[in-house]
């Protein structure tokens, strides 16, 4: 059990789903997990980096947190992880996951 | 050796530092590991999320990379780290460090 909570994933906005694909595999090490025309999912040795297009999610972190309900009902996403949005005292947008949901 | 690279951190804007420091503490199990009015750095099971007002630097992510010189000339921080900051291939910031330069 750790006593921090893990950033389990970080998203940036990115305008062709595609050419970010291949320039972040050609600039660094790092794996596709998942890509399609709106997202993409690149593996690092620490953390998941998600590229995704404007007007789908918004620029945001994940956080992984034994706590994730307390910040509001939380919903299932197709790849089975559970969790709600919430905003910073800044305004920036944290998702909060429930560890139990994620593989 | 691991054949991925990392991330090492990660900075999203904040207008006011000790407000998101304090946020952040009260919601996630998280340490902070520097602060001063400009900036903040929070450390979390895996990574780091710095907390950076405007007009100090761009929110950026940092990857930690045996090719960071290729990049460019690196810059040494006060911190004693060593990198450049270059452009993904949608205007992103991403902060490429030397880990030899990483404590």
């Amino acid at each position: 059990m750790n006593t921090l909570d893990s950033i389990h994933h970080l998203a940036i906005q990115v305008e062709d789903i595609g050419r970010a694909v291949t320039w972040y595999q050609s600039q660094f090490k790092c794996e596709v997990k998942y890509q399609d025309g709106t997202w993409a999912l690149l593996h690092f040795n620490n953390i998941d980096l998600a590229l995704v297009i404007p007007n789908q999610h918004p620029p945001h972190i994940a956080i992984s947190t034994d706590q994730a309900e307390q910040f509001g009902p939380l919903k299932t996403h197709r790849d089975g992880t559970r969790s709600v949005y919430i905003q910073d005292s800044e305004g920036n947008y944290v998702e909060c996951m429930d560890p139990k949901s994620i593989i």
